[in-house]
């Protein structure tokens, strides 16, 4: 007893991802010891950079994935730990380098990385965690592993270039940016989750399920992302919101309300987004849009269908507190944006 | 016969790596059908960029050593050519995203490809090559030689970072720089040549000394690109020369120069390099200054030292044609700047 209060889980429900985290606490000690053990280097900036981002209060999400999964097929070696850290480098190896291609000199109401400490500072730190991932992955022992996290990698920087490509084009269908996200969210949140069926010597039909839970959760939770970024159906519209908008990311509700709306709502989503000229108003106005062809809506659907899907593909796994537990996150996943 | 001239190589003494790669032309056609093959992807801008760099007229060096160190210890299986595709891999990610560091507008004359497409494309491609370069390790089989080259990778990042922060300081010693192109520059040399003893099974002494091969061969090859920077002993100066003067970068001869002169020249390597006002005549001026403090005859006689050592390091191996090569071509990388 050590004099520090016990969080009181039973005092309010408490969200599927905190609940999640609880019950894999033990194991996500071990995964930040390594994630802050692997950030270290003689050169000061490069952890100053990567702590600026692995201490910015994100989820975990995609290392958590990678830990459950383990335990859900009852894996109990240690190489899942390196792996999930694996899984964060990469993210936040990704994240570095999207601040520089998008150049915002705001990210959810944060000053990034690149803004503070310049481009070529997020580049090289960039490369340098995605190398040290791939020394984490060698401490995981597997080279099938090994195989899934370099190909999500590739595919993931294939996603981003294509979006650079889609950047600012109003004709962005539907299917196009479905690809587009495939390939840049959903690929690591599948790679996240088919490990540890590797690791654990599933057979080949739970790690193909696996893989389907972790590409689902991906999509839902971009597609909630996406709503969210233009408040959801809450539309509470504050720092967090209007990135997408400000850098002209078409995403999924504005291709779907360009599909639905005139000539005249198309001149202003050719003028704000593709010809990126906007004033303070405009963002109120695309919001207005979005919501008056359901186009926030349909995208929450769209996510809720992906995310029913991640849950199914749990039938091929072990019922079981884990198993549960990847369910309950999916569902909220979708939840957070109501 | 299909009546393709071979090649005339009686005729005239060729340099030792044209040499090298004669020898090594079957394994080395393998190399290439890789590269092209791994740098192919449905989103054209990254073939495009890939091969912007690939088919640059690069040498090969490094995926040379990997052929060569493999044949040399009688290696006779297929993993030395995903490896030797891996490190031109790596190599060519470093480069473009050095090319966004930089900012340069021409690197030898020529446009690099963040001023053709763009730097988001250049770090995204770069990144995409990284991920392929990984994939090509998990082809080869080898989780050791993994290790090599992932840690390899991580030493670069972090020797760029410090690169950049002795950028335009003028107060950087020898020994640092000496230890900033040990990571950034012979890191990769001496993965190239440790990973094939790995991989043929040699005894560890061999692969350490192979690895020493890798490390002098690559301090000496950026010692004499330094000089040739500035001209080389010849002093031809011309469309690649220049580069790190333009840049402020404080290479062995400028840090000698520095060591050995007095306050006025002093202040003319702070108004170039450290501030960056440069007019049309102070290149010729710090070439003028280099020659005399002999501060160029000083870095290749340094490059020469690590060359030798190279050479030495080979006594570990079976002498045979390919060491025999492999030390021809230590002694040729410092030739070529007389």
């Amino acid at each position: 007893m050590n004099g520090l209060p016990l969080p009181d889980y039973e005092a309010a429900p408490v969200n599927p991802a905190v609940r999640l985290a609880a019950l894999a606490s033990t194991d996500m000690a071990g995964v930040e010891a390594l994630i802050a053990d692997r950030a270290s280097s003689a050169t000061a900036v490069i952890p100053a950079i990567a702590h600026h981002l692995l201490d910015a209060g994100g989820k975990r999400i995609r290392p958590l994935i990678t830990v459950a999964t383990a335990r859900m097929l009852g894996y109990d070696g240690r190489g899942h730990l390196p792996l999930a850290a694996a899984v964060e480098f990469i993210h936040s190896a990704t994240l570095l380098h999207d601040d520089v291609v998008d150049d915002s000199e705001l990210r959810r109401g944060k000053q990034p990385a690149n803004k503070v400490w310049g481009n070529p500072q997020s580049v090289l730190v960039g490369d340098f965690l995605f190398a040290r991932a791939f020394m984490l992955m060698v401490d995981a022992g597997s080279m099938e592993a090994l195989h899934v996290l370099s190909r999500a990698a590739a595919v993931i920087a294939e996603g981003e270039v294509r979006q650079l490509a889609a950047a600012r084009k109003v004709a962005t269908t539907r299917a196009e940016y479905m690809d587009i996200i495939a390939a840049k969210t959903a690929a690591l949140f599948a790679a996240s989750a088919q490990v540890s069926p590797i690791l654990a010597g599933a057979p080949a039909e739970v790690e193909a399920a696996m893989e389907v839970y972790g590409r689902e959760l991906g999509l839902a939770f971009q597609l909630v992302d996406d709503a969210l970024d233009y408040g959801g159906i809450a539309v509470e519209l504050g720092k967090n919101t209007g990135d997408d908008f400000r850098e002209g990311k078409i995403t999924l509700p504005v291709a779907l309300a360009l599909e639905a709306g005139g000539a005249d709502e198309r001149a202003f989503w050719v003028r704000t987004m593709a010809d990126g000229r906007q004033s303070p108003d405009d963002f109120d106005r695309a919001v207005d849009i979005l919501k008056s062809h359901g186009a926030l809506d349909a995208t929450l659907e769209a996510a809720r269908g992906h995310a029913a899907r991640a849950v199914d593909a749990l039938d091929a796994a072990p019922d079981n507190v884990w198993s549960q537990s990847l369910a309950a996150l999916a569902e909220f996943v979708v939840e957070r944006a109501y």
